[in-house]
């Protein structure tokens, strides 16, 4: 077992690919389709991937990799994020001018950051990437916002800890591997579909979930590449594909969808009771 | 009449607004927070807001900014992206070692980027903003993708036009304003709501819409903050407030939504023909 995540050493995605094996069996990707290669070409048994984030919403890019690869969900980790200010050891916090970090960690510590009106807010491409950067540049009077661990690995110090706005800031990852899981327990199924172009559609599709009362955890909507105004929809179902209701929705759902894909059937594990999720 | 946009001048941004006014009545803002304020404070008359991309989906910020300030949106106009790839004159392909763009552009040139393995992609806050990069610091074997406008604005070089991957690039603009639009003519709403927790309630909101034969032309669901895995729903109708169908609809939904507020009925000003909307 190897897993596969984004980022460096000290990432959220590392924490979350940590839930399942242990420092020895991981594989850090510079990028989401790194992480999707990996698995593809058996550098990796499994990948790791955040999808959604319960404050700045979808990882629209990684829902747009699924439907590219063709590896089955397997799994479902939460993790609670816990952002922090960290810098030069012996840096304090008047002394920034300004801050590096991923934009979705940036928009979730907006309030803080509004609160230090004279440092500069820099986007970079990973959160525990803007560790590294201000220790291996010595970028004085720099901070980065990441990880208690990335500020362990790069040797940095925390200014100030769990900096972001909201408590209930929680990440949602998927674990893709080349093989569909076979344990009998999966009690999530995701499922991607689109529809033909006429009124209505959207409600009748919703339908043949509604009249089974089957609940849906997630809906969204991304646009079809070269069709403006089309859209594709990723539903989750709180069931397994060996429920019958679930088999049957899709089988009805079959009837009238343009085209549809099951993503994968997989048991969902949750970092914490409260992270559970709310039907739509 | 003064408009505000995000971004410097040769921005898309800018080009939506010049199809409502000309140059002297535009005000450059660098952010979309700063757009909003600029409304509110009265520095602008409109705000124009890119808030879809047919190939990169919703810019989900405009979203959540809509929701956060009180303007009402006047007006919609879709604009045709295309995308160049630039450079300080002189400098040819074969001499570059580095692109910079919007995070949104880059994704939109993917394959012509794959086509250069030894360049590498930056990623900034704005499109025309790379090119005033490229220019100002004199960075060469540096390019920048931008519209046509951003070259001529910053005295580069287009290397090669037309650069985006699918020619159905379309980015649909909204305009905010303080007073809502007081024509009669208006033929699109925007409606954002929040429903209670329990099994089918989409499918319930969506049944006011489906019993009148009202299209829905997109839907788009953005995380509550603070409530995990709890979503506001966005929809547009093809209909004004005046019509009798619409405002009977939403008094209808407004029954068993936990929120709702209307963001605006307003005209939609199309770039062309072929981007008419579908129905979801």
């Amino acid at each position: 077992m190897r897993f596969a995540y984004q980022g460096e050493p000290g990432a959220y995605s590392e924490a979350a690919a940590l839930r399942f094996t242990d420092h020895a069996d991981l594989l850090a990707c510079e990028s989401f389709e790194q992480v999707f290669e990996a698995v593809d070409q058996g550098k990796a048994t499994h990948g790791v991937l955040p999808v959604e984030n319960s404050i700045g919403g979808s990882i629209h890019r990684n829902y747009d990799l699924l439907l590219e690869h063709d590896l089955p969900i397997v799994g479902e980790v939460q993790l609670v994020i816990t952002h922090n200010l960290m810098a030069l050891p012996g840096t304090r916090i008047d002394q920034l001018t300004r801050i590096y970090s991923h934009p979705q960690a940036l928009a979730q510590c907006e309030r803080f950051l509004r609160a230090l009106p004279h440092v500069a807010v820099e986007a970079t491409y990973d959160t525990a990437g803007s560790a590294k950067l201000v220790k291996e540049k010595h970028l004085v009077g720099a901070g980065a916002i990441a990880s208690e661990r990335a500020a362990q690995v790069f040797g940095l110090e925390i200014l100030q800890s769990e900096i972001q706005d909201f408590s209930d800031n929680i990440t949602r990852f998927l674990v893709v591997s080349r093989v569909a899981d076979p344990d009998p327990l999966v009690d999530k199924t995701t499922v991607v579909f689109s529809l033909p172009n006429e009124p209505g559609a959207l409600f009748k599709a919703l339908s043949v979930f509604a009249l089974r009362d089957i609940d849906l955890t997630k809906i969204e909507s991304r646009p079809i590449r070269g069709r403006p105004w089309e859209y594709l929809f990723y539903v989750d179902l709180p069931l397994g594909r060996h429920d019958l209701r679930c088999s049957r929705a899709l089988v009805h759902l079959a009837e009238f969808a343009r085209s549809m894909r099951t993503l994968g059937s997989y048991k969902s594990w949750k970092s914490r009771e409260s992270a559970t999720p709310s039907q739509v």
